[in-house]
């Protein structure tokens, strides 16, 4: 079958080939890939920074954001049905099976030794089948199948907007306004969760309005801005105390800005891969003390476990409900398994990029 | 009567002087001080760093924590009577009386116009007398007063880790491993917290082992390291994943060391004051990208509320019955108001100097 894969480790590595179609086991489904979207850590992976194949193979198939329909059931295979449409989850337990593993969270997997789909020790979805249990795919109804594909990216704003009400629950808590920093879908995703809880919500991005981003923005009610005319230092002195940030830009520059615009009792959400040795150097005797004097906190989320996908799809419902149309705007570019590598090439005003693989 | 009092924003005004005695309103009671704990906030304020004096006065009365016995009742104060010991809270409500501060979370003020007795717009209680209403007094019973005096400090590692379980009810959490850095009174306490809980608890301080701090961490049950012998970086192999970390050195280079130890999952509360300009410059692309790897969060917290005496109370006697004994040995000083300026300056080795007033 058509797949595409790198060489992890190896800069640009990326190709379509031809491999052979992997077997179904016992409890297993096949699946026919429909659509898979492209992201920043496809990106990383392409660059060699990160990235692991499976043990034996020299190879890795990318592809995580995954859209398929089950076309063969394996003996013992319960729960879903030949025809059924299933986004598949990307992180898989520890061999250890640690306390949160084996409680459904591996996204909050405590040993580290998960693997993850189409990233790490694992191949991905960009090729025509793949094979899984059950317990790792979620059944989407036909009526999303045409957005479903988003249900990735949207776990992962899911998990923390969610996390931050969860964490929030110290204390009496009423938010107002939030702050999303970044105009890519998980940015725009992260939006659309905080307007759907009614809050006052701000994206903040490079450009300057006009762009399709910052019109899909304010189509969902939210307020759209360019960070050239309203830089982060002075957006305390227009919004006044920020309650929830998140940062979905994964630039560390940013990040910093973040922290300092928080308000009393904010919460803060990290959600790039940051790159280690970036600058800013930065005082951080000054955050420490604004962390303390503000309650304030600050959390790191990756990943999103099975639930953060069925909370999705019902808000995914929502929103087709409310803004119709908003979510078939993510996608910019569709392309197919040959085009690559150029597909990795991110084109200035491109939101989600999508390969379409079988129908 | 007599009072210690700074002149806010004059650094070294530190004095002895003679006040007027405050006059007792409707619903206030008049507490005679028996006992005030000096902390490093004394110091900052008397450097001119902090502080603030009470609407049209020139000084400030010093002191936040302190142990009391009611002497008169004003006309309708209820819930105590004449001989009842108490501990003041530090902090009041903000004017506009914010969420938070209307629903018992003064130290969550949102609005930051809160005040604080001792600290910010408000006279402390290093003096013979004070007034209050009771609904910030907190009531001791005898078999406590000798070490009440502790409960200011203990609230604030008391809302430490009450904060850090109420943030980890958003996922599956066992904590095993805590460490507490800095062996001061807060980080002492802190520590008694966490062994309470059950926790395999470290208490990493600068000195060697054989001070009276390390012996009592040893006596509470938990593990006291000298920082030159286990450094921070080294923390991770010796103990593995590290679940619960306490700050409370108000050192921004241990601050940013000890986000670095943080296990999986874990969560840091910072309790110092941090310099705003103090070193390190830090990279922080390094420390959001560790944040997000991990699900980690950073925290700060500042002052308690009602709620944390009222649970370091019980804390307190659960204490007194397990290490009998140990919260005597905090206090390595015993003054009066006539001591000061000498008062402020700490020597090698003292975790809680106190100056007596009455009794």
């Amino acid at each position: 079958m058509q797949a595409v894969v790198v060489t992890p480790g190896v800069a640009n590595s990326v190709r379509p080939v031809e491999v052979e179609r992997p077997e179904l086991g016992p409890g297993q489904v096949v699946v026919r890939t429909l659509q898979v979207g492209i992201c920043g850590t496809d990106v990383e992976i392409n660059r060699g920074l990160i990235g692991e194949a499976p043990p034996g193979c020299d190879h890795l198939i990318l592809g995580h954001e995954s859209l398929g329909r089950v076309e063969g059931l394996g003996r013992g295979a319960r729960g879903l049905a030949v025809g059924d449409y299933v986004v598949a989850t990307v992180r898989r337990s520890c061999p250890q099976n640690c306390l949160n593993c084996r409680s459904g969270e591996s996204d909050m997997c405590l040993t580290g030794d998960y693997t993850e789909r189409g990233i790490k020790g694992m191949h991905g979805y960009l090729a025509e089948y793949y094979v899984e249990a059950p317990t790792w795919l979620v059944k989407v109804l036909p009526a999303l199948k045409d957005v479903a594909v988003l249900l990735e990216p949207l776990s992962i704003a899911e998990k923390a907007v969610s996390q931050t009400f969860a964490i929030q629950r110290r204390l009496h808590w009423r938010p107002q306004t939030a702050v999303v920093l970044g105009a890519g879908a998980v940015g725009l995703l992260a939006a659309a969760l905080l307007r759907l809880r009614g809050l006052e919500t701000y994206a903040l991005a490079r450009s300057p309005r006009g762009t399709p981003a910052s019109q899909m923005v304010e189509a969902m009610g939210a307020t759209y801005w360019s960070s050239r005319e309203h830089p982060l230092a002075s957006l305390t002195q227009e919004l006044g105390n920020i309650d929830i940030v998140v940062e979905a830009t994964g630039n560390a520059q940013v990040a910093l800005e973040c922290a300092a615009v928080l308000g009393n009792n904010g919460v803060l959400s990290l959600l790039g891969i940051y790159p280690p040795y970036s600058p800013p150097q930065a005082p951080v005797g000054r955050l420490a003390r604004e962390l303390v004097l503000g309650n304030r906190v600050v959390f790191g989320s990756v990943n999103a476990n099975r639930r953060y996908f069925e909370t999705g799809l019902e808000h995914m419902a929502e929103m087709e409900g409310r803004w119709p149309g908003l979510l078939d705007r993510f996608v910019t570019r569709r392309l197919t398994l040959a085009d690559f590598p150029a597909a990795l090439e991110k084109a200035a005003g491109d939101i989600k990029t999508l390969i379409h693989i079988g129908h």
